[in-house]
């Protein structure tokens, strides 16, 4: 393999080197499932977050933004079942001993240790069974496919990934793993997402990197228009890779293999949506801006109208056009474009016949694609969302129960 | 009856003095329903409107924003079945040629007849039809209901109401119809309202108490988030009840009557979303201005995970917290109290423990009331939505079908 990267079989968050994982059944989430991990690793980690923009924020959010201060962090804990938001000072409380039980069972510092939660919102954690069960936690080197199954929620199937990375300075890799499913909508970042490297890597360019792999991934998908209070994005760099620093000036290509790992994990997100049939990109070209590009993607992607009609493989393109229209981006009904599955549904404000029954087949299958050519500059985004079907409702309206 | 202003048994929109409906079977929508329809009075009237704020507008919308520049009117006509939207020049053709047919037929200019029509995006009017149907249909004074039923497309039951408002300068009346059930969110007027009085109004005056009471009413509910291209709200005064001229100086209790009548509306639109099983009141309090109290009761009403949860009678309020911290409005947590269906469940940061039977047997109700008390301002707005349940996905993901 010249320079370059591709994905590893079977590959996951503790493939990079020096990266352990570790997963319990702790009976937050339910009596048999698992719900409970540590990621760690050997060596201290430079580290850099990217932390949920909504107003409230979970006290697991807090303190991890808190303790990643110094840009540095050695291991994660984190459970599903219950989020410790909305839950006051005790939450807090709680936060902190969950992350000095982990660095007492590691030998850390406790501010090495960073605390994720996702779950039912307002409701406090059931400490006495973390404190019995963390101790229980045997990171490993084979635990990163463990840990993927432990932060699942509402998810069907876990989030994993990793990608090997050859540069002329040396060979790394880099793994992910995130969770996602409900309560998803760009802002800042989406659920738990842990990123990892044996890298070296500056800190500096590590956090620029971070941003801008989450700006064109994890921000740029929609599953609810909810955002929740948790959203986390970490990444965790060991530099056990002994390869010389990464900085701005030769970091070209971690940046491209950071932004395929996140982009591959956004849209596992937006696959897995809750109640999802199909992954749904839309792609917006020729806007006035790239921000403007971004809002109408986003927006349409949010759609719960558009969602519903591709759930019954129902070209309603006047859907795509409405949600486009009430946006923010500037748009001229005249000069517009827009693409179904590749195929000219409107051009120049009026409507394109098209070959209906074909269209419907083409629209019942796991992945569908809407183009938009608004013909007004050179602001370009890719969005992905899923569709909307009846299932989304039943999970949801008998979620806490 | 002293001063002040009650509903009339069985009132609608025809109430008034001097205005008359009618409305045929046209075959647009479905072959054996109304869905061609004409709202006039005897007398020009004084006419103010408010329309979508989403750029990509219908024809009609386009054409009836224009001809209510000299502020008057005398008729509109309004078709279900077809959005005439997105439909290019021939789509303005049409429209042209509707409000010219009912000119034709009533005797009026062409410029004194307004036009809305609602229904399916991109295709264009079977004008065929229209043009025949058009002839058949005879305004009269008991009219009013038929044309409330002339313009539903998924909505259930027909939305209409008339106050008589007695006032020390005599009595009059204000009508209003309304069609809503989807594409409804609040951005400047919601699909069709036609309101009617035979008060005689200042044309300043008449626009804007229409402008206020359409942005406690119509902008704010919410149903999917979905602008339409199509958003309408008219009101013609047409002075027949001959009292003296209502103007800024005396009209706060039109003022008041008229808000009466679209928050009435309004409520229905919501309570008879696409699927709806329950009408959502979402009242903020204590916000730091009126905007936020605004912006954090419609992200609220308009969460999908909230509405879902709703639709179960699960007291899951962690998603009402958290549509409030990414609505844009300033929160401090420790601050925040929310109740609801007036039971305290958060407090100061920290969850209030409720009788959780009671309270879901309490949310299996036809309303439901959720209220925030910020405890930042003094700004407040109430927002109504209604829950969402599998029926919504069902019935968009197979509309235009």
């Amino acid at each position: 393999m010249g320079a370059g990267f591709k994905a590893i079989t079977s590959g996951t968050v503790t493939s990079p080197q020096g990266f352990l994982g570790g997963a319990v059944e702790a009976s937050i989430k339910s009596p048999d499932k698992l719900d409970l991990a540590v990621l760690c690793s050997e060596k201290p980690c430079v580290a850099a977050g990217v932390f949920t923009a909504n107003l409230i924020k979970s006290a697991p959010v807090l303190l991890s933004k808190k303790h990643l201060k110094g840009g540095r962090a050695q291991a994660i804990v984190v459970n599903s079942g219950c989020a410790n938001a909305c839950t006051g000072d005790s939450g807090m409380a709680d936060a902190v001993e969950m992350t000095s039980l982990v660095a007492d069972k590691l030998g850390l510092s406790t501010k090495d240790v960073l605390v994720a939660s996702t779950g039912v919102i307002g409701v406090p954690l059931p400490m006495d069974k973390i404190r019995t069960c963390i101790q229980r936690i045997v990171p490993a080197k084979d635990g990163g496919h463990k840990l993927a199954r432990a932060i699942m929620t509402t998810d069907t199937f876990p989030k994993e990934i990793a990608m090997a990375v050859e540069t002329k300075m040396g060979r790394f890799t880099i793994g992910g793993v995130a969770k996602g499913a409900g309560m998803i909508h760009p802002n800042m970042a989406t659920l738990l997402v842990f990123l990892t490297t044996d890298a070296v890597v500056d800190a500096y360019f590590l956090k620029s990197a971070l941003r801008r792999a989450v700006a064109d991934s994890f921000n740029m998908i929609t599953i609810d228009g909810d955002t929740s209070p948790s959203d986390t994005v970490v990444i965790l760099a060991n530099g056990l890779a002994g390869t010389p620093i990464i900085n701005q000036s030769n970091g070209k290509l971690f940046g491209a293999a950071l932004d395929e790992v996140c982009r591959y994990l956004a849209k596992c997100i937006a696959r897995d949506g809750e109640g999802a049939t199909k992954l749904i990109e839309v792609a917006i070209e020729s806007a006035l801006s790239e921000a403007q590009a971004r809002l109408a993607a986003r927006t349409i992607a949010s759609s719960a109208l558009f969602k519903a009609a591709m759930y019954g493989n129902d070209p309603n393109w006047g859907r795509i056009v409405a949600a486009l229209g009430r946006s923010g981006a500037k748009v001229s009904e005249k000069k517009l474009e827009v693409y179904l599955n590749g195929v000219c549904v409107m051009k120049q404000g009026s409507p394109v016949p098209f070959d209906e029954p074909k269209m419907r087949h083409g629209l019942d299958d796991k992945e569908v694609s809407v183009r938009l050519c608004l013909n007004l500059g050179r602001g370009k985004a890719v969005a992905w969302g899923c569709d909307l079907s009846e299932e989304y409702v039943t999970i949801n309206s008998a979620y806490t129960s």
